[in-house]
């Protein structure tokens, strides 16, 4: 790539989900790097990703991902575990800006945080089916045991508000307590909505288990790449484009993640 | 239209749904119409639809309704509540064949069996919020009063299977408690996945209360078109058209509506 070719350090970090569950990796950055410029497109017209095939989450990966090249981004952070692992090992060679996901962040900060050698993961049906925090937590140690789980009902719950609620306990317990009898001493919070639900999950699982957030490493990681090059301008900004109108969005996006938006608009993207 | 230009009779009847729900829709056709093809399409790329806005659902629908028609089917049946009242009114004048959707004969159904006068109606947000249904009710007569709510997250319990489960049940409870201390004696289920909720909706209704299974209604408003021109060949089928595969989707028309199904395959269309 050529110096001529490249976006400036002023250009926007790009980052997509399938919907609002990837704000709290946008919450994460903004602390992280407060100078940054967000530009951040919610794929609301197709969400959710987590129960779709691999095949579909990569091509609507490929369109949202070229659209914040055709915005200018100087980088793309994949802020949806689903996407992350189906999609980005593929399509990041296609792109000459960096394309960072949550997953591996994620799967490192487990394996650094665990002293058992047992690690519970949740995520979506998609995410849990591809195997990839497995498959990223023993690449990286193959003496530790992962005992992940799909939690497909945590997505709906979180879209409908219901955060700190009697019935997204109960269900959240169905699936926890397995995990929590095999002797778990860390659990990933493998898919981006989950942080928004970190109270009652820490309340189930106690103080002995340590919960690994992976909106809040996948911030570290872009931290790092992008340290050596900071936004210099002193005009953060964050910029939302929906592919579909979304009324709940930003009601749960000043609320629970009190993140102030610059503009919001919707535009259909592929065909 | 030509008599030439007209599928024959024994061309198939087309229906689709954002996925699974509008299978209920089949199974009472395929009651009410032993001898019909059936050719149904579930757009499990983009479902669900009753979180989206009505244009983005309108776009979905007409895609779905043209692939119908080039695959020669003689009408449409709109197997989709929300599609029903968001797509239906405005995009039936394009087409040439009959389009029938769930709402209108739902709603009949629901002004003919109310006593009290006070009828309630479950749906998916878009369709609650398009207040079809009260409009569509209050048009037969606009002396009845309609409590109509939003249940969000019925469709994914259902998805998963949930269909006999004391979560699904705590949910149901919270939903209808307030509509039957208002006194409703009928209550519309008014989305295509809520038939299979039938038994634990009815055991917290009680007797008292007759349920309108928009599935049932709809299939007889079909028949009755159909009855001048049905079907004499003896060869019924059930061919499945879906925009991404969906390990789930043949379990639960297998298990829960005991459909046979003839083909199945994955086509993508749209976006």
């Amino acid at each position: 790539m050529t110096e001529s070719s490249r976006p400036s350090n002023s250009a926007p970090i790009g980052v997509f989900d399938s919907g609002i569950g990837g704000l709290t990796v946008v919450s994460e950055l903004r602390r992280a790097l407060p100078l940054e410029r967000i530009l951040y497109v919610g794929d609301t017209a197709r969400v959710p990703y987590g129960g779709k095939s691999a095949e579909t989450v990569t091509r609507y990966s490929r369109e949202i991902s070229d659209l914040l090249i055709a915005e200018g981004a100087k980088m793309i952070v994949v802020a949806c575990n689903t996407a992350s692992a189906l999609a980005v090992p593929s399509i990041a060679p296609n792109y000459l800006v960096p394309m960072v996901g949550v997953l591996e962040p994620g799967a490192a900060a487990a394996v650094k945080a665990t002293r058992s050698g047992r690690i519970g993961v949740i995520g979506t049906r998609a995410t849990i089916a591809s195997e990839a925090y497995t498959k990223a937590i023993q690449r990286r140690d193959p003496e530790l045991s992962v005992h992940a789980i799909a939690c497909p009902l945590l997505v709906p719950l979180i879209e409908e508000g219901l955060l700190d609620d009697e019935i997204t306990e109960a269900i959240l317990r169905r699936y926890l307590m397995p995990m929590l009898a095999e002797g778990i001493d860390t659990l990933v919070l493998g898919c981006t909505h989950y942080p928004l639900l970190k109270g009652v999950i820490a309340r189930i699982c106690g103080p002995e288990v340590s919960l690994v957030d992976s909106a809040e490493n996948c911030a570290l990681a872009v931290k790092g790449l992008l340290d050596s090059d900071p936004a210099t301008e002193l005009s953060p900004r964050l910029d939302i484009l929906l592919t579909d109108s979304s009324e709940g969005f930003l009601r749960i996006a000043e609320k629970s993640l009190d993140l102030t938006i610059d503009s919001l608009s919707v535009r259909r993207v592929g065909n």
